[in-house]
């Protein structure tokens, strides 16, 4: 059997002790399957006291990450603390000291993929990160290995744990927006600031990796449009379903004409599609290809024991040579051509517009009225009859919700018909559009 | 850029033109990504006339598969013709002469994978077979690469496209058995003899195959027990449905107490989980893993396209060398320990029943009787009342069906049931006994 494999690991925190107990816990049979054993040899850690509880005696530990980045006696850093810095650094450093990398930090890889890529070309080493987008779903090798016969032409994915199980919680339990992020954050699925996830920002930063290795295009979040779960009601999900759809928060990404058209939103997807049946903190990503049709993957999207499975696959990777030819045939973060970003305006798609009106004569025309001059027509509306005041002599106007849903129309169409139909009295600001996946 | 990438081509039926096609139409789309051309060079074929339509002139066309096979410009053989023979002596002759073997044929691994697999590693060879297992589901790669952290604890899976096409033709349209055959033979579905589909061999053949990638365990589909679907009928679909349920052809391998524990049968499926939702020709596995969890994958099983598109992903793994490392590790057909098989008769399931009986005063009363006191109780029935005769004087017993659903029993307990079963005059035969999956 060939020489060990010698793993220095940063942080050890829930994915950290996931993985080094599948190391510890499984030597022999991850040796069985790497052709050699892959030993956990140096650990860095905030506090040491607290990480010996978790692990064996016979790892070094340290509480300086970039011993283990330089150390002679490691082959594969494993950077697991999150964030920027001192995340950059110890990953440069441990390329610049030869090492492999295996990481699950979206982050550093969206700031400073560039750099870090660029360094590990020239040093001929891997960077490996199964682990920064979506979990257990194994979506980097699906995308560049499995695919590798097919253009992808569409992506259309699942991949923020926290939005769906929020909108899961609050679809199953009639519970409001905010009882759900409570719930979330209670079972650990959401920070105690939940912006990042319920934003669709991380949705949108996984987007951005997902399109690079799948289009070979870089994009930033500010390009396309990104929204969050957090403007949406209990009312929206029981509307949508009425109407035939489940609402998530889908990021995808497609070809259209030749155009690369990208959007991170709660997006409403017809019942009978897969997408629509991810519940709670899975993931999914829907993949289409131009040989293999569609393709989904799916599995949980973070958690302790999912991620760390990602993060072994990519050791096993490294101890067998896979990592290293993975890596060189990615061409991330490398100049290559491409195709042009469709302008968000230009996207075509259909709409659900759910407004929160007063009760009184001519609302109605007046929405439809602006959105007819915008081009936009519609294809249902749902209009409930309010309720009684309950004491008739009370001179409230009720407020009443009023749904439309459009035929094909651009974003371009929507925007112009939104800012007349912000200037309506008549309307309760912030009212809602989301688009609906074709 | 390396050297062009050789390939010799067995068959040009439906999925060589698919992957023909992929080459010869995106050939500096397949360099990109395998760093190399993958070049088409020779192809073996029945009908040379009708081959030359297909294909570029440039291709060296003949009807001597051993010429390709031995060929001298040739790197890897793409063995697409099925069947047993010639197809083992094309492979052994590809392997003998020093190149790497790419295959869709899943019935030469079944019979042939011991001599085949033995004889590439000892060329130090590979044989890829991305293509013969779920079209394209990349489930050999999930399951040799992402997988490597878990231990696989249960694998299930709809990998019969045929079977599933004609169980939600039946559902769907309210059709006979028949009929939904003879649509799926009319759309392509199905062979003009689809006993191979319909009787569950060609699933239990590809659990084989699944079962040594998973539990590395060699097994026969006489050591478990396959059922097909040509015993259901449409009643049997709605009534599953009634109960909460999907009827799916599931190939099963799961660990039960260090036991592995094998079957191929139709199976209730809870309407809540994604295998109840797979239809028409998708297969999908969900693999359950020790750290991951569970995790599905999911594609069109078979088709031209879908198919060519794994095929190309294998030669692209071959260009690369990753391959040759995959091979290596697998220890497909190698000896090495694994779980003892479970005895059939200590299987543990709950099953559905359901009966065709005349109705007769003491029939449920002698069938619950028998199931009792062989240790099975049960959890529901179902009697629907009997048309009543048209006319009154016809003195013809009504038959009606009569559905149980019983706790979880062992396949011993049923089988020892159905002895006794079979002998009740009132009931008709065959009766259909099928698992409720967990």
């Amino acid at each position: 059997m060939a020489a060990p494999l010698r793993i220095g690991m940063v942080g050890l925190g829930t994915v950290g002790t996931g993985v080094a107990r599948i190391l510890l816990e499984h030597a022999q049979r991850t040796a069985d399957r790497a052709g050699r054993r892959i030993e956990l040899v140096r650990v860095a850690v905030r506090n040491v006291a607290k990480a010996r509880a978790e692990i064996t005696k016979a790892i070094e530990i340290t509480t300086d990450p970039m011993k283990v980045a330089t150390a002679t006696d490691v082959d594969v850093v494993v950077e697991l603390i999150g964030g920027l810095n001192p995340a950059r650094e110890i990953v440069t450093a441990a390329l610049e000291s030869g090492k492999d990398v295996v990481t699950a930090n979206k982050a550093l890889l969206c700031n400073y993929g560039d750099d870090l890529f660029a360094l590990a070309r020239r040093k001929e080493r891997s960077i490996s990160f199964e682990a920064a987008v979506a979990g257990g779903v194994p979506i980097i090798a699906a995308i560049g290995q499995a695919m590798t016969g097919n253009q992808i032409t569409s992506l259309a994915a699942i991949v923020n744990g926290t939005s769906n199980f929020i909108l899961t919680r609050m679809f199953h339990e009639n519970s409001s927006y905010e009882d759900a992020v409570k719930e979330a954050q209670r079972l650990g699925y959401a920070e105690a600031d939940p912006s990042m996830d319920v934003k669709g920002t991380d949705a949108a930063q996984k987007l951005g990796l997902l399109t690079q290795l799948a289009f070979g295009r870089r994009v930033l979040p500010e390009q396309f449009p990104v929204q969050g779960i957090d403007e949406l009601s209990l009312m929206d999900l029981k509307f949508a379903d009425e109407l035939g759809y489940a609402i998530k928060l889908l990021a995808t990404a497609k070809l259209v004409g030749g155009h690369l058209e990208l959007h991170t939103q709660p997006t409403l997807i017809r019942h009978s599609r897969p997408l629509a049946q991810v519940n709670g903190p899975y993931n999914m990503i829907e993949l289409t290809g131009d040989a293999v049709g569609k393709a989904w993957f799916s599995a949980m999207g973070a958690g302790q024991m999912a991620t760390a499975s990602a993060v072994v696959a990519d050791l096993v990777d490294v101890a067998v040579g896979r990592a290293r030819i993975n890596f060189e045939r990615l061409h991330l973060w490398a100049e290559q051509e491409t195709f042009p970003l469709q302008r968000i305006e230009k996207i075509q798609r259909r709409y659900y517009m759910r407004f929160l009106v007063e009760d009184r004569p001519h609302v109605i025309a007046d929405i439809a009225d602006i959105l007819g001059r915008n081009g936009i027509s519609l294809s249902s509306v749902i209009q409930k009859e309010a309720n009684e005041p309950e004491e008739a002599n009370v001179p409230t106007t009720p407020v009443v919700p009023l749904v439309f849903m459009t035929h094909m129309t651009t974003e371009g169409a929507v925007r112009a018909a939104r800012t007349e139909l912000d200037k309506l009295s008549a309307v309760r600001m912030p009212w809602l559009c989301l688009p609906v996946s074709g």
